[in-house]
């Protein structure tokens, strides 16, 4: 599937609601938080055992995560592969493999 | 672009590493929403000004939503689609238009 | 130690720097779940084996809670107990004994 | 009010629930994470004008601070007076005075 397809789809969604008044870059960034926050607490006493609720929760912050990206002109693929690049050179193989450690500390 | 080349390029920069070890469920779900906190700084006084650190906090918790997704076996813009069904019949639109209230509350 | 020594300690520090200004309801907020996030991290890859930063941390959003419970005019002591008591109702014991279900799963 | 009270009355009821199985450090974290969220909730759209849920949600992140701080043996409003010292020193008055800037770029 392609991103464009789906950002028609919201796009739609949004536009048949009168939704984009409420759609500032602050508001869109907090309802990330705020849909990241439902997907933790799937998991608040261990490992969840319901996939879909897991799966209903990441769609959310998904959603908000691609509402902020079409706000501001992005490619969400785009971006993340962007950032693989920098975070790369920030945990080099040799110092980063089988260790979690953060870069600063490496 | 196509989520697969996303995806190919997460899956070897975590095997170069040897980090799958780490990226159980419950610790990709924490992830997110550690990012997510890290890109709500970017507007904690208001709005930010500096589109490009925005940039980069959303590839991390878009990173670490494709990491998930990829873990447990789904599309992600898949599964955007779907819930934006159940969203759809959640707000009506004659109902939701123009309006930010919960939908338990329309 | 009393709520009150916090609370003059705070205020003071606040009004030394002229930030009540960028103290508003809505930053408060962001600013405990920014901090939330933070120490999230501690346990990013599981427990932590390093209490002060965790300290150091939990310090944070506690700051940030104060601040909102004193521009809301609440003592944070009291609003603890006073919803420990709708808990109570909501899970009662002999429903929810030895049981981490929520509420509306009991 | 002391917070001694506090702690008496939340350790009372986890005792009753026999709920100290679940309050590992990790997941009282996560916990305060959540809540968090919640309470962002709040603010989605701007400003909240419902007092009384913005009250109930911030108890409730106070609520797992105080059960983490018991835990590890902290009085939470030390902690916070210490954490101010901290603070003080990374944000002197004649450098922070009336700046919502970061300490590391004033």
């Amino acid at each position: 599937m392609s991103f464009e397809r789906v950002r028609e789809a919201l796009r739609e969604f949004v536009a048949e609601r009168d939704w984009a008044q409420f759609h500032s870059q602050e508001n869109l960034i907090k309802s990330v938080a705020i849909e990241s926050g439902e997907l933790l607490e799937c998991v608040q006493w261990g490992e969840s055992s319901e996939p879909e609720r897991v799966q209903a929760e990441l769609a959310d912050v998904l959603t908000y995560c691609y509402l902020l990206a079409d706000k501001m002109g992005w490619d969400p693929e785009q971006i993340v592969l962007e950032k693989l690049e920098v975070t790369r050179a920030k945990y080099p193989v040799e110092k980063a493999k089988g260790r979690s450690t953060k870069y600063d500390q490496l």
